[in-house]
């Protein structure tokens, strides 16, 4: 991909639709999911550093890789053995790091298009990000545990008040029930959801904030995103 | 558990065994798998602040919870409706926030024990902490993505050197064939599997390293732990 294609969410960036050259890339489903719980809080009070850890399903891989977790799942629970194909790894009830190749910083492709994607989406060369990106035995639906460093201090309560309100999200973070983002609620959905938000206790001034995101990378990761792509450029 | 109970890891601190007052504690399964990756680098220089996210198995919760994901996966692979009995969430193809009780600053009882009773096993009453708990649909074995800060600088090279040499732990952190930690290599083991080193790019002044673990709870994190801290006791 060319330096200068432009990667677009319409949620944050719409401008950029007028930058191509005949090309746009829709981001990275695992950027994409990031970018929609923290950019509205960006907007407010500039992000300085993401630390964030990725719960990703097998339908990022493709239909062959939803249907080989199936299928290693089935043949597992029959005392069959289990015979990677898709993945290089076992994935029925196991988990491993994303196998995209791996840079001599020993960051995987896919933690390297976060922080570039993030970077490029926000307009924000600066933001320092460390994601580490793990496959789960999840059909569909990724989840993402987000820790946040702000410029300055921010409260739990200011942080649902703007989420609550940003377009494209949906806070899901019933303390009383212990119901949060989870993929078989958020597979299926447009809206990106967001919990578990709390003033993160190892940042002692104030400006920390941990969250757990959830979204159906196949809406709002790749299908729902390009279509709002289209609409963007159609749109006079 | 009276606040003076000792926690005892026998690798990291086996003196304390010796201040009991009838009752020694077995420490939290996830905090143990953590403080066995973090110890051997914490005594050489020490960490500052903790981010973890977990990726905890259903045998955390014991063998009625680990039917429960079989019974629910073999439920939803034949399409009958998916019924949570021991889980308060559906575990099959899912993941959920730990269903522990969630205090008033937003965290729940599973990671308060990760952040007390790391202080406490490393007499560091204040390294900064901040974990997130998430149960996976995996049967056995524990996962954690950690991302450390260091007093000092710290390279990757000096971090394998120092857990290559660690009792209890395994450095499986091969970057060419893409393998690292899963719970299909940690399950029936005792050591606990480390992989994924790199300097944290997100940390400028080469003090921030992040890894990922995997450790077998029902070994290290449950029985062999109980086992080692009887042989301290009984060893004159």
């Amino acid at each position: 991909m060319a330096p200068d294609t432009p990667l677009v969410v319409p949620e944050i960036n719409p401008g950029d639709v007028k930058k191509h050259h005949g090309i746009i890339a829709n981001p990275n489903c695992s950027t994409i999911i990031m970018a929609m719980a923290v950019w509205p809080l960006h907007r407010m009070n500039p992000v300085r550093r993401i630390v964030v850890s990725t719960y990703q399903s097998a339908s990022g891989a493709g239909a062959a890789a939803m249907e080989e977790l199936r299928t290693q799942t089935a043949d597992h629970l029959a005392g069959r053995e289990v015979v990677p194909r898709v993945f290089p790894h076992p994935v029925a009830f196991n988990l491993f790091s994303h196998n995209t190749p791996i840079g001599p910083d020993g960051y995987n492709t896919e933690e390297k298009k976060m922080i570039e994607e993030t970077r490029k989406i926000f307009h924000s060369p600066s933001i320092a990000i460390a994601p580490t990106c793990i496959r789960v035995p999840v059909l569909r639906a990724h989840s993402e545990s987000i820790n946040l460093t702000f410029e300055r201090p921010i409260t739990p309560q200011e942080v649902r008040s703007i989420l609550s309100k940003a377009s494209g999200v949906t806070v899901v973070d019933d303390v009383e029930a212990n119901r949060f983002p989870m993929p078989v609620d958020a597979s299926g959905q447009d809206d990106v959801l967001v919990g578990r938000i709390r003033q993160d206790v190892s940042q002692l001034d104030g400006r920390g904030i941990e969250l757990f995101a959830c979204g159906d990378q196949l809406r709002k990761g790749a299908a729902l995103n390009a279509i709002q792509i289209l609409e963007l450029l159609t749109t006079p």
